[in-house]
């Protein structure tokens, strides 16, 4: 890896933006692949609006092509699941010999994803714990947290995780190396499956679905579910992870999740990384998963495009 | 009991107000205990408006008070399960010492309400397999069927049993007696639950939950939960039930069940007579219910009144 190394943004909503002016701000060189948001950033470039402080770049490297981007180090995937069959083509252009792909991506499948299109020796993953909403083009509204869990798709942290956690830690970003992404991955998912479903399905706040003596109920049972799931794929997670799942919920007040916004502001939801892929995985592990299913069932028609 | 009889109708919505008015029409001493349409019964009478031939009943007796009506020979409830606490204080006056009090609401625990009320004696139930809507004060437009399923709430059909259904059938509604209400109404529930809680929970019609793979096979689970639940409990449902009940939905196209439309109209749903009684029934009999039990967290917190 060269040094500088240069870095790809692919996709630059809310999550790529973020992270991406952050890397930018601290001095990497940083190249954002963006479409709708294009134009107000090339005339007013990146703005984050933050409790933290603000932060304004008046001038980032912002393409439409990755062709015009060219080969870089390291490519961060920020793009919306639900965009997934866009990687084949967006991606290509930016790999070198050497470059990592790395997703920022909610739920599961992602890593195998691009594993299956670039080969799984270039896919790294990080899990992101934060608030942000893109306020305006070219503008991310940050409401709190950031911290990101960085690890290779397969086996441990190598040097070049190592690099990228230092960059992020250099740009003001909480981040850490994890051993196993993918148990990492599952163990979000204990969370993000009750509350950003129940989200959607009761239309219940974090606060509504653990004051609801019969949602919380349903949501403990859920985290149960995932966790057989995870240890069904080799993946443990100790049971009283439930227990501190739920401990750490009640600060968070009437939080909507990212999934639950979205869905009430009509955007496209995760369904399938989030609940779908999971289930799938649980299957194939003869895991039974009745009100995951159930879940899935819902979120999959509730999520789907309305005709007219 | 004494001839003709004299019936009351406690509640004329659009169930007490097609059933009365049909007994009304046939010659029935006929009681109609109203409310919200009082005044526009009193100046028009009753009209129930379907394809089979318009009825109108331009003078019917409606009260607004059951001391007005005072005792009855039978006594018909037609309101809505989530009234039930206003049926010990308006039940009383209609009661003579014979009287037979027949509860036409939905889902389980009406029966034993009543019972638990004024004595197991009296009640009798029936299961209406109707399409109706309340469509203006007095008018109600029956858009199908109308079958009753009639039954005593303890032991086989009696003499009163008949009789109700004879004067059912004279005035032209096709009525049967059953051997086993409780078990007739654990029948109705395998379609109700999954169908009318589908409905709501994922905004899917009929047509859309036979169409979609994942919700038709949620339908199946929750009716396999529903007959292992009726079993614990006693009554045996074929499993075969199944088949026959989603083979008989296709026709059905694009129906809304009641509840789907009373959800999407703002109106009250009957939360715990089809999914909250079931499911309390199912724990206390040691069936699990997985389905069923979140179906009803969801439905419960969609279904509570929104404070603003």
């Amino acid at each position: 890896m060269k040094e500088p190394p240069r870095y790809a943004i692919v996709g630059s909503g809310a999550l790529g933006g973020y992270y991406g002016a952050k890397l930018a701000h601290s001095g990497c060189d940083v190249h954002f692949l963006m479409r709708s948001d294009l134009d107000a950033v090339r005339r007013n470039g990146l703005t984050i609006l933050s409790k933290e402080g603000d932060l304004h770049l008046p001038k980032v490297n912002a393409c439409p092509s990755p062709q015009e981007i060219g080969p870089c180090d390291i490519v961060i995937i920020a793009l919306k699941t639900t965009s997934n069959s866009a990687l084949p083509s967006l991606i290509p252009p930016l790999l070198g010999p050497d470059t990592a792909v790395v997703t920022l991506q909610n739920g599961l499948g992602n890593e195998e994803f691009l594993a299956s299109h670039f080969g799984a020796r270039r896919v790294m993953g990080g899990l992101c714990f934060v608030c942000l909403n893109r306020t305006a083009p070219g503008t991310v509204t940050h409401l709190g947290h950031g911290m990101l869990s960085i690890g290779e798709f397969k086996g441990p942290p190598q040097d070049r995780t190592m690099r990228l956690v230092t960059d992020f830690q250099r740009a003001g970003i909480e981040a850490k190396a994890v051993q196993s992404l993918i148990t990492e991955r599952w163990r979000k998912l204990v969370w993000n499956i009750p509350f950003n479903g129940l989200g959607i399905a009761a239309a219940a706040n974090v606060a509504q679905v653990l004051n609801d003596p019969h949602l919380h109920a349903a949501a403990r049972a859920l985290m149960a579910e995932i966790i057989q799931a995870a240890a069904a794929q080799g993946y443990a997670i100790r049971p009283d992870f439930i227990d501190s799942q739920i401990e750490s919920s009640w600060p968070m007040g009437d939080y909507r999740s990212s999934s639950q916004v979205d869905y009430e502001s009509g955007r496209e939801i995760e369904v399938e990384s989030i609940w779908g892929e999971p289930l799938r995985q649980a299957r194939a592990a003869g895991a039974g998963t009745p009100r995951l299913e159930f879940l899935y069932a819902l979120l999959r028609h509730l999520a789907a495009p309305k005709p007219g």
